[in-house]
């Protein structure tokens, strides 16, 4: 039995206390200074969490964060970062502020930083700005928080670099239902879960850019499923360039993520409305505002790495038609384009 | 300006006389025996076919199989194949009964024969059975045929061992909305032509598996990522065991025909019967009585090719839980269960 803390009572952080509740855990969860309301309610007597279905096993502690001592800390086998990506800085601060023993920390933010002309992955920055963490685990792969809590089949991906560790954090939370894959990769996994975001709004928007109304979707297919092969090969290209190894964009960290990122969520939101002929602007200050859009951060990132579309017609590894695209329509904010008609997906 | 002639009036050879009557080119549509009631159709004046939405353009000519002259063929610069696998024994028979000159063939139709314990693709056993022709082209890539008639984006790929060919009969087909890539794994585009049939039944029953009534489709979505991935990876396994490059699955010849496969059509419909607790009898003698359902003929020639389920626990690349849980499904009869508990998506 071992000891896990949770930083963040968010959907994604209080799903994974599922499967390590299921497996006997002692697990502590700690509601971040935005998570009060949420806090408040699964503290009460059978709480749920206000967008989840049921309420976790006995095993499972709920907290909020000025409950949070040191020695939780200090005491727990694994800690388990789970806030969206702008609660890095508060999160970083709290595991400075409190960790007084080495702990391996595993992370589900993700997001890349840009500082120059160079981009860097958590993997990358947080290592020298944690200096207790003794080990970077990285989540990845597909998984929407609901349906691993309501312990339906689930794969994901743990990336270490100490490969040992990423084994015995799997063997610590894997169950029946949520099933782990591990990889040295560490790099590659965060840099393809930032980019699935990006990639999905591009795919989503050739979602809806060509309706049919035979189809009781009302979407045609092989537009999207050009759209998702390029995506997958851009994306194993940028993965490349930020340090990873092109095959982790070709499993669960990659394409296993992006194509349950497609077709639902904000991403994807943005681009179904992208596809739809409507400005980033327009849809950003309406139907998704005040929300955070990963893939719009992604996109700040990748700006420097990605050609302009004039200059993105060469060939593989310089091609990025998609990447072009969705860069045009959310950071230069021109309507969304992909321009088929000099397409080759390759 | 080039000629064309199209064997098969089905729904995929029809749609490609389109690209093809766009760039000018001179195009023959030949209806197999089986095409009778299309072809006469088509030929009234404003004729459609009665599966697509609009007629030809004038410089496609429809006739039936018993006009087509030998002189057709040596005419031809290409000839494309467009019949359904069963079709193949007759197209063979045609065209070494009438071509008298030396011409590529491009096949959409797809299929693996096996032989013992060997299995090939038309690829590596067509060239062979056919005399004159002299050059095999293989077409794949995700193109459902009455989008592409309608000219929607839709990007596919041509193979040929020699690259120049491939090259060549591409730059004759493409158009803005049609657009090409080209490649010398010919094995490895016909292996994944008829391996995406066999998978999209496995992530098909995984579509219906796992019902969420909290969603606009009633799917869930985290266990058909997980076997997306896991399909994309045993197919390129077997690809390259079929003599191709695992390449060519993470591309449109792989993983994006898989994209479109997966949730329409006669493979899909029988996964989504699986997926529901149906024996495939239930669900061929019902659903889909008298219709062929391309991935069980592949179903039967993998069998000797993938371990059964007790000994697929294995490492890479001898790891094939997805594929063992179709087979035991398809050809073996049990219920589908892709047993999850197990699974270690790599």
């Amino acid at each position: 039995m071992a000891k896990i803390v949770v930083l963040g009572a968010g959907v994604m952080g209080t799903a994974l206390c599922v499967p390590a509740a299921e497996n006997n855990h002692a697990v502590l969860l700690v509601g971040t200074p935005l998570d009060g309301d949420i806090v408040t309610a699964m503290r009460l007597p059978g709480g749920v969490h206000p967008k989840l279905d049921d309420a976790l096993s006995d095993n499972v502690e709920t907290i909020p964060f000025d409950a949070l001592r040191s020695d939780h800390l200090g005491d727990a086998d694994y800690i388990i970062v789970g806030v969206s990506s702008p609660g890095i800085v508060w999160v970083t601060d709290v595991l400075n502020r409190l960790m007084t023993v080495a702990r391996p920390v595993a992370f589900v933010t993700k997001g890349l930083v840009s500082a120059g002309s160079t981009v860097s992955t958590y993997a990358q920055t947080l290592p020298s700005r944690i200096p207790m963490m003794s080990a970077f685990i990285g989540i990845g792969g597909p998984c929407i928080a609901r349906e691993l809590a309501n312990r339906l089949p689930t794969a994901s991906i743990y990336a270490c670099e100490d490969i040992s560790i990423a084994e015995q954090f799997a063997a610590t939370m894997a169950t029946d239902y949520y099933r782990l894959s591990i990889t040295t990769d560490v790099t590659g996994v965060e840099a393809c879960a930032a980019l699935k975001n990006f990639f999905a709004i591009g795919v989503s928007a050739m979602q809806t850019g060509y309706p049919d109304q035979k189809r009781a979707d009302g979407q045609s297919k092989n537009p999207t499923a050009a759209a998702f092969t390029q995506a997958s090969l851009e994306m194993a290209r940028l993965c490349e360039r930020l340090g990873g190894d092109s095959a982790t964009a070709f499993g669960l960290a990659g394409l296993g993520d992006l194509h349950v990122t497609v077709g639902g969520g904000r991403n994807s939101r943005l681009g179904h409305g992208l596809g739809t002929g409507r400005s980033v602007l327009d849809v950003l200050s309406s139907d998704l505002f005040g929300e955070t859009v990963e893939g719009v951060d992604t996109a700040r990132a990748l700006e420097t790495m990605v050609p302009e579309k004039s200059s993105s017609e060469g060939e593989a590894p310089h091609y990025f038609p998609l990447a072009s695209a969705i860069l045009d329509a959310v950071i230069r904010q021109k309507l969304f384009s992909l321009d088929f008609s000099r397409l080759v997906v390759r």
